[in-house]
């Protein structure tokens, strides 16, 4: 078999065997294909695409060109989420407590943020401690005691996804459904999951700025997903504004945390409060939804879901104080507010433009090898639809290095449409695939 | 500038202007683009296409990668011609010396054989002494001595197309008509021509099998050769079948020197005069076409075009003897006949195979480094449309070392196709584009 041949029939539109691609996922995560030919066929797929049998192949030859967790020695059904990514979405945070705290078995691998998303693992390092960075012995134990573990991907996920999407990020073959799917999955496959919510992010500040695009991914993640065992659920949810009012890490970890007592009734509560009931469903803890959502609100109101995420914070070496006394977390020692040019009400606030302007104040990373000011970002003092006047503050700018000051008030500022009529209400979830 | 963004223009199908091109071909020359970005925009090329302004600019900046050469110190128009590639194609070994007896100039850059298909390099190397590896310097002085020169790619000459073309020929990326037209061009205007005469094989032994494809090509050639001041003509040829009957390298030689002695009348005679005779046209030592045609005859008939050719192989070290006794050639110390099974007409002989079996018997290469015997190689006794009586030899192999020879019999036995009528008569020359 021939690396050669193999471009050459996705090439000229050839589906390709289960062996071609076993051949060619082994001799990426080996070094024995070069990039080059790597590179060449990710474009040939991102332009003749790949059929199910294919993405479903491609997947299964990722997830086992590393180690495959095993937690059969735990009890309960293992959920976790995946999300495809937007500006201020913190539900990982949220609805991960939630679900541990009703009994569901939770092994969450999350990843970093790049550009003008964040990423979940950047959020949970800004409590002071907290330790990311798990053995595989020691992401069991935190598992074992908490039913919950908050971690990124170790060396041995599906090392042929990691230098695959390296290459993909380089050479224009990301925004590719087979290829999306298949590396999404095979890192989720990986955690030995029972079960997965998919939230399938749509609109400007998304991934996958059109709805037919995000639909189809969503259900192709879902059609391989099965074709694994896997229990499978899609919600496909707005992005055409960021989620949520806080953007940036520690502030995303105080809106959470805020949720989770309570005192929060937003976008982003609404959404993840949601994909935890669908946890929860697929977790077998509740027989239906809507006796999930009442579960969902009964262990927020009672505490137990913030008291889960404390005993996951101090299980992972985490200042869990930190969350009862939010000075306890890395703040910015300079803020500056953006105001309204006019009065009106707010048409649109562009998410991707809301991410880059938060990156710029330091919360995010231009290239992976950055460095990120954990204290650094934006709230968003009015979000579509609601009325505001002439000077009235739209956001606040939480920074401690000014170099970039300017450009991210300039884009924060433009990210922002007012006009003189409430805009019609969007709807925050779209879709349900399941 | 960067390469992820005309990479993805590219993907996207977007026209990419003449800076982003110019960054890419500076970039490959100069290694500043690694490998894996090149080959990811060569499939996106190829899958997506390039207009004649992106055509045009990729061949301006492979030519002005390195150096153009100046003959205008040298009197007379410079013609060259450029063959597609074929099997048993030697047409270049008599037009050469055709044109250059007839008064014009002739600064002939060849190539090495690969696969299935010769190269001018190897068939001239079989003649004793023959140096094809001149300096720029010994090129000149052959040039301006002899009218002609025949020699391989300096280092100089295009550079960024052969390492665009060696990373193609790995990625599946060759067959792309903007990517062929602007490697071929690109080195063939470095060569500082004044007019090309191209050939452009169509067929099952040809590079493009489809005579819409090789249309294209002719066309894209003659287009982006004119746009650059060259006068251009393309001839589309069939490569249903090999040319002549000598495949192999010291073989060739042969059949072309029988050819210039005017012993052979068949399809490489017809082809290799018309060429000619349309290089005299070009070189303006003839005002029309059918003068052109009869000059050929004369040239051929009165020798001078043989002596021509055993002038430069004299020039360039080479042994002129061997033009006269062929003993003086490398020669197969073994031959083996290939008989006909059963009485009939021959209706197909499929080049590529015909191409394929004289490599195994050591007359090609199948990799770049692989060595080749310039003695082996195969005649072939019955072409399209001879008869033939049951065990009568269709044709002789020629080899010195028997470790292929089974599959390369079976190949060739294979490569005809006998049936019980004369089969219809093709077109050497499908179409002449002017």
């Amino acid at each position: 078999m021939r690396m050669y041949d193999i471009i050459r029939k996705k090439r000229d539109r050839v589906a390709l065997t289960p062996e071609e691609i076993r051949f060619f996922v082994q001799g990426v995560a080996s070094g024995e294909i070069p990039d080059y030919q790597a590179s060449a066929l990710c474009m040939a797929i991102y332009l003749n695409g790949a059929s199910d049998e294919e993405t479903v192949a491609l997947t299964g030859e990722m997830v086992h060109s590393g180690a495959v967790m095993d937690w059969s020695d735990i009890p309960g059904r293992k959920v976790d989420k995946h999300s495809t990514g937007g500006v201020g979405d913190k539900t990982s945070l949220i609805l991960a407590p939630i679900a541990a705290a009703a009994g569901v078995v939770v092994p969450m691998v999350s990843g970093r943020g790049l550009g003008h998303t964040g990423g979940t693992l950047d959020k949970l390092e800004s409590i002071p401690g907290f330790d990311v960075r798990l053995s595989a012995e020691r992401f069991r134990e935190v598992l074992k005691t908490c039913k919950l573990v908050l971690a990124g991907q170790t060396a041995e996920l599906a090392p042929a996804d990691r230098k695959l999407y390296a290459l993909r990020d380089v050479t224009a073959t990301v925004e590719s459904i087979p290829l999306i799917a298949s590396s999404i999955l095979s890192k989720k496959l990986a955690e030995g999951i029972d079960a997965l919510v998919l939230d399938v992010k749509v609109g400007s500040g998304a991934f996958m700025k059109k709805p037919s695009d995000a639909l189809r991914l969503a259900r192709t993640l879902v059609a391989i997903g099965r074709s694994q065992g896997k229990q499978m659920v899609a919600l496909l949810t707005d992005m055409d504004q960021p989620l949520g009012t806080h953007v940036g890490n520690s502030l995303e970890v105080i809106e959470s945390v805020n949720v989770l007592r309570g005192q929060v009734e937003n976008d982003l509560s609404e959404l993840s409060f949601e994909l935890a009931a669908h946890m929860l469903v697929l977790g077998q803890v509740a027989a239906t939804l809507s006796q999930a959502r009442r579960r969902v609100r009964e262990l927020v109101q009672k505490g137990a879901a913030l008291k889960k995420f404390q005993e996951v914070v101090a299980a992972q070496g985490g200042d869990a104080l930190a969350l009862e006394d939010f000075s306890r977390l890395p703040a910015a020692k300079r803020t500056e507010v953006v105001a309204a040019p006019a009065r009106g009400f707010v048409q649109r606030i562009q998410a991707e433009e809301v991410g880059i302007s938060a990156m710029l104040l330091g919360a995010g990373r231009a290239r992976a090898e950055d460095p990120i000011d954990h204290g650094a970002g934006i709230v968003l003092h009015r979000k579509v639809g609601d009325a505001v006047e002439e000077g009235a503050p739209l956001a606040t700018l939480y920074f401690n290095d000014a170099a970039h000051r300017d450009e991210a008030r300039a884009r924060l500022f433009s990210a922002y449409t007012l006009g003189a009529q409430p805009p019609p209400r969007g709807k925050l979830i779209r879709r349900i695939i399941s």
